[in-house]
């Protein structure tokens, strides 16, 4: 039934590649253009193509019509915070139980490069809990989620969850991204089920020892924190080699399971 | 409806959890026994119990019954070969579309250990197309997959592809795991569809490059080769500090997206 | 005798410090200014204080008069060429048997920081012998090499060696500093005592294979080829870190030593 | 004078080279065997033969006599303690100004490796004052100097220098390693000449921490961290990659400069 290729639609979000410095997410419109210093394309050249067409600008270079990635869905979206890298957050998903299916909280949602991913990850059934104190943050986000045509996969809740805690929802994970996750952690043991994980990262050193610490005295355990560096290799004709500048790092990654209380109530 | 924790079922695997040395998936049948130098834990013990739950070895020591990560059941499958790990493959994963529904090619299915990841993303409604060209394998990986519980979104295929070519199945991405990946890209182009992803992972720099020209000359483009590296810090009283010795290398990763030839037909 | 705090002298380099966006390497002349925006350093305010002494810039800006670290004095010669970086000298300097007195070989030239490192360890009694094909190289290297003050242990010789080959010096290091390395392996033959070592650097990975291939079929042996990384920590009140970007890749590093044919004799 | 290959004297450290899993830094006294699975060589074959010369043992393999490097010195020294590693002590050494007739003070000696490193660097007319407050680490490291004959250029000196401080030296550079380092940066400032460096390392965040704050309060500036990593590359017929495991940490590396106070006398 599927043995085709894909036609791309209205709407679509089409990753539109001409070279390395000149590659673009589009949600394709009619009427609208690519514009680059390479030439434009008008969205209705694509509309209707199947994804790996090769077109031409309107000054003769050729465009490449490619699907795009989860990573690139995430390195997409309009920013209004810092995001957790895919280098960072696919390790972290195969740490936890994650999948079609999962019922999930996020917090902070920040600028939803995270919330996408969850959400596309737990779809048809799952879903994804996505916590945040700031409005405009949240906005911004359920505009990214809705772009990548996650929606329906995930409930927003405006809330200060340090003060006010967590519904009461025994999800399958916990994945908080705030700078003090320490003060998140008492609430997580009340939403999390028994076994399953939760996880964090954080930049610096001191966050890093706050959250193992308050783990281990919210009934968490297992706790393990890893860094994770990525090395793009530059293999061309003249010679294969790392490349030479880029980024040295990014955030500790904290998980941890929770265990219950020996009476085995669930709090 | 869901909100409550889950309770450890027949046949379930548990991640039993002792201390960082002690630490076992455990296949939770009637009768059978966990053993270790901590003393005896009968699964009818965890069987009925919610995850979570502490529990108590025939010599005292307290054990926890926790929910397996992706990462664990990855980890614990029995190998015939060398798996891709955690930190490659959650990074390669969102380097694709693979999701809820996906219907991807794996090749080779190896201890399948890479099989029950993609099984378990691609569920409730895709599915895994693995190839293997040596049965002791596919019926070793077959065990592995079935004994994860993802076995319904599989179909092993035994073949030699590098000569016989896949069928005809259009999906949304091939992962190649062979030691001649290069071998495997002419015919990844007609089972793949335009735009979409084909991954590829070697631990050799000369197996990166012919790979890599393989791709370019096959009607790849947006090539990409990376190097993924994990180190644990170790957070504790006296002390936080890296793990002092490690893994240093595991493979090269390589990923590139499909175009369809100019006239627009699919091969 | 020494017992006393070192006292600047006219025509000492100085590591002129105010913060770590304003540091400067100067050679201290009367009547010259030190300029920045956080105000003017005449020299003679500087001429004559010992290493230590804080001053005043005329805008009332501390300054801070530091004796320059070897590494300092590599980073800032003028540049006609990239400089070997400080970890991937450093470790090559104690894989050899460089010390005060050796007799070294460096080829080529380049800008000379190199070569004022070796000409300061080799001191008082050693020598470099710098070839270089390219003669505004050779003049802009001498010019760095006397300002930092360790001319008198360096003969420059102007020579395309991959053509002509080395004089006759039977030396205790040859260190190979060119894009086509293998090609001077047959003259550090003719060049290097038996036993001791020749150590070289390359950016790609082929050219590591092609020198490696060079040293093990013109008499080298216990062949090492080794990456170094450096990574800076941030250490600061609101938290330590590792910097978030910086240098990926600078080269890979190859060291040989050399046996002796079978009859003894040195060639 | 020098032009001839070096000839190995009786007391001489040669490195005796088999494959990569036998290889012995040997002193070579009269009568002495050099003994392994390969087979024996008596030291009399060896002493009197240039370096470079290949031999072969009673079984008939073959070895060869090469010269050790710095780092084989340091690598071989009988250890009563953990040793820093070449590649954070070459990155040092280059990050201050010791060289040829450097004074430098150690604490503590330790194993004595980074003592033989120091005396053979600042030779013929430097000196290394290091100091020990455990005689019986003391008294091994002495010999170690003495076997790698340096020892002319070391005055040990047995003391608690937290208690009781260090002489007044005036030295060029005090490295210091030992656990509690912050204890000996106020002894520091007495033994240091104005401008010049201070250099530490150790394993824990918490360690680096504390001996930044130190140096701050104590009159050093331009503080720096950083971490060195070594990763070595197996370059074989069969493919090219960095070696799968190895050491992943050694310790955070610290230098620093002194300050004068004010007043410019030097307290």
């Amino acid at each position: 039934m599927n043995n085709t290729n894909a036609t791309i639609q209205k709407g679509d979000l089409v990753f539109v590649y001409l070279d390395n410095r000149r590659q673009f997410l589009v949600q394709v419109l009619p009427g609208a253009q690519v514009q680059s210093d390479f030439g434009n394309i008008p969205c209705d050249d694509i509309i209707g193509q199947p994804y790996g067409t090769t077109g031409k600008t309107h000054l003769g270079h050729a465009y490449h019509c490619l699907k795009p990635s989860t990573a690139d869905l995430m390195f997409k979206v309009k920013r209004l915070t810092t995001i957790v890298y895919p280098k960072d957050l696919g390790y972290l998903l195969l740490e936890t139980t994650v999948g079609p299916g999962s019922r999930v909280i996020e917090i902070g949602t920040g600028s939803g490069a995270l919330t996408l991913v969850l959400a596309k990850m737990v779809a048809p059934d799952g879903i994804v809990y996505s916590y945040e104190r700031r409005d405009e943050f949240m906005e911004n986000a359920r505009k990214n989620v809705e772009r990548a045509g996650f929606i329906k996969n995930v409930t927003f809740i405006g809330r200060d969850v340090a003060q006010e805690g967590f519904d009461d929802h025994m999800v399958d994970a916990v994945f908080i991204d705030v700078p003090e996750p320490w003060e998140i952690v008492p609430h997580a043991t009340r939403a999390l089920k028994g076994g399953y994980h939760v996880v964090a990262w954080s930049p610096n050193i001191e966050q890093v020892k706050r959250m193992v610490d308050a783990l281990q005295s919210n009934g968490f355990i297992r706790t393990q924190v890893s860094e994770i560096a990525e090395r793009e290799m530059l293999v061309r004709e003249r010679g294969v080699r790392p490349r030479e500048r880029g980024i040295t790092h990014t955030a500790y990654l904290i998980r941890a399971q929770r265990i219950l209380p020996p009476s085995g109530d669930k709090t």
